[in-house]
């Protein structure tokens, strides 16, 4: 299987996105990883030590983080971003990945990528953390504003297909996000979106509030992308401010010192569970192609993780199994 | 001034409201204190005491927690909520408060209250924790699931003048809830409401995201109620999971016991700050009267608090001035 790394997107690029892909790289030799992007800057950071399974493809644009995401896309064509979109378009990959500007990311799925027949809009769908470690598919988190009913209907079937073929779930639980569990609650858009998620061929458990994510609640969250996305930063935003009160709490004398050092492996613990920044990434599901969303902040252990997770979905065959599922309708 | 009082609303209803309204009483006797609910056991829980300035309303009938809002207003006409509302709706009393079903508190404040002229929808607006335990209003977090660019137009008003009005803060900066910072951010909804909020008379500062809540990036913050019940429910889950997660770390071994009594001041300091329940009440905004919403789980002391909030906003005019400003335009 073939990968394509879009090695200029990201905080820590080219640096440690090229140091994960060469962990990658010795971890699954049967992997071809396509590092695009600048090939003289790439090739410093390789060292000398390019492995039989890494190719350099050259780009010789990046698009930037504070780039404006549809007018990047359409005229930065021979960015890092977009040459790893059109691999996966022409065949050449079967997934591509990218820490680079989310929105960006977003279009060339969209456009360059292309969608799969049936589905209207694509979603970005990441796990989110829960008490349990099983962790919850979000989707919609972010890639399109304005949900239809239908859309909301279309992430759950994607939902559940990912979950039944990435984590071998039998009849995954579906959930629709919505600000009560009874049935006729919420806005116009969950209460039309609810009656098609209850007539689809889904596990549809019906209503989850945000605060039933950590317990799972379900083992797929739908919701759209604007309110999924204040959600998921209301969630950071209260995890950070506890974890940093809580240090505070714990360095303020010695005498605590000693006690947070105490249950220092357990706050560790909590912490990782907690750093949404881990769950930032995810798959665009919906696109006619495996699109990986890398959080910003990516480092080495991030991409060779998100590398782990294109395998899975290509072995899995996710793209294949939502094709034919649209398809039969 | 004039206070009525649900005596038979809430989980505690009607022992701990009794109780809370006695102890408001005592410390405010300029406030005459109107316990509406049924004479015999409202008479039962005084046990013998009634201070001069604690009256009993009779309602023979009750709206409980799972009663559909609007067919129990209209419905229930003789219940402690709705006559609660007319009492504020006569000028029999200038503001009411109920720990009882929030729907139906919200509907006797639309449809037995009334709304100001000028308010298409009223909001519910309870204050946020911060980290500063300043806090920030935040409205709307559910009367109505679908607002239009207007509403929330006036929501930022009413806001404003909340917090200019009741904690005398001056230029109060006013938000709007979104997944990102820049102005174009959103979806249809907000996009629409930011060109309204800018050309408003109030300091409107922008967007701002939910992790922007408990760093203060806003005195007040504009939301839809839909996206803002999500948001406090996250918040909410987060930190209770959190909590929960931090007492287990402590109690799991006799030497994270020792940990735990020297951090413990610190920890409950945070677990009150972080106890959203507190913060599940705020005042129905847009109604033509105060109507107050506390928590389901309100004891004595939070109808205690609720009656204190009632005197400040009864004081400094809080309704008037709104009345006042939705009548310039």
């Amino acid at each position: 299987m073939r990968i394509a790394i879009d090695a200029m997107g990201g905080d820590h690029a080219p640096g440690l996105i090229v140091k994960g892909a060469l962990e990658a790289a010795a971890e699954w030799p049967d992997t071809q990883l396509l590092l695009v992007g600048d090939t003289a800057l790439i090739e410093k950071e390789l060292g000398g030590v390019k492995p039989p399974n890494v190719t350099i493809i050259h780009a010789d644009e990046v698009i930037g983080p504070d780039d404006e995401p549809v007018k990047a896309v359409r005229r930065k064509k021979t960015s890092s971003m977009v040459i790893a979109g059109q691999l996966v378009r022409e065949g050449k990959a079967e997934a591509m990945l990218s820490a680079g500007n989310t929105g960006a990311l977003m279009t060339t799925g969209l456009l360059v990528v292309g969608r799969i027949a049936g589905i209207e809009r694509p979603a970005l769908a990441p796990m989110l953390p829960t008490m349990d470690d099983v962790g919850v598919l979000a989707l919609d988190l972010g890639a399109n504003m304005d949900a239809k009913p239908e859309h909301l209907l279309q992430y759950g079937i994607m939902g559940s297909i990912f979950r039944t073929k990435i984590h071998g779930m039998d009849n995954p639980r579906v959930g629709l996000l919505n600000v009560g569990t009874e049935a006729m609650k919420g806005n116009e858009l969950t209460k039309a979106a609810y009656e098609l998620l209850e007539a689809a061929p889904i596990n549809f458990v019906g209503n989850v509030e945000a605060n039933g994510v950590l317990t799972r609640k379900c083992d797929v969250l739908v919701c759209d992308g604007f309110s999924g996305n204040i959600m998921l930063k209301a969630m950071e935003g209260t995890a950070g401010f506890l974890m940093k009160e809580i240090r505070n709490a714990f360095t303020s004398t010695w005498l605590t010192k000693i006690a947070a050092l105490i249950v220092r492996p357990k706050m560790l613990q909590l912490k990782a569970k907690m750093d949404y920044k881990e769950y930032g990434a995810g798959l665009l599901l919906g696109v006619n192609g495996l699109v990986l969303k890398c959080h910003g902040s990516s480092d080495n252990k991030a991409v060779r993780n998100a590398v782990g997770k294109a395998r899975t979905a290509i072995e899995t065959q996710l793209i294949q199994s939502i094709t034919a599922e649209m398809g039969r309708k």
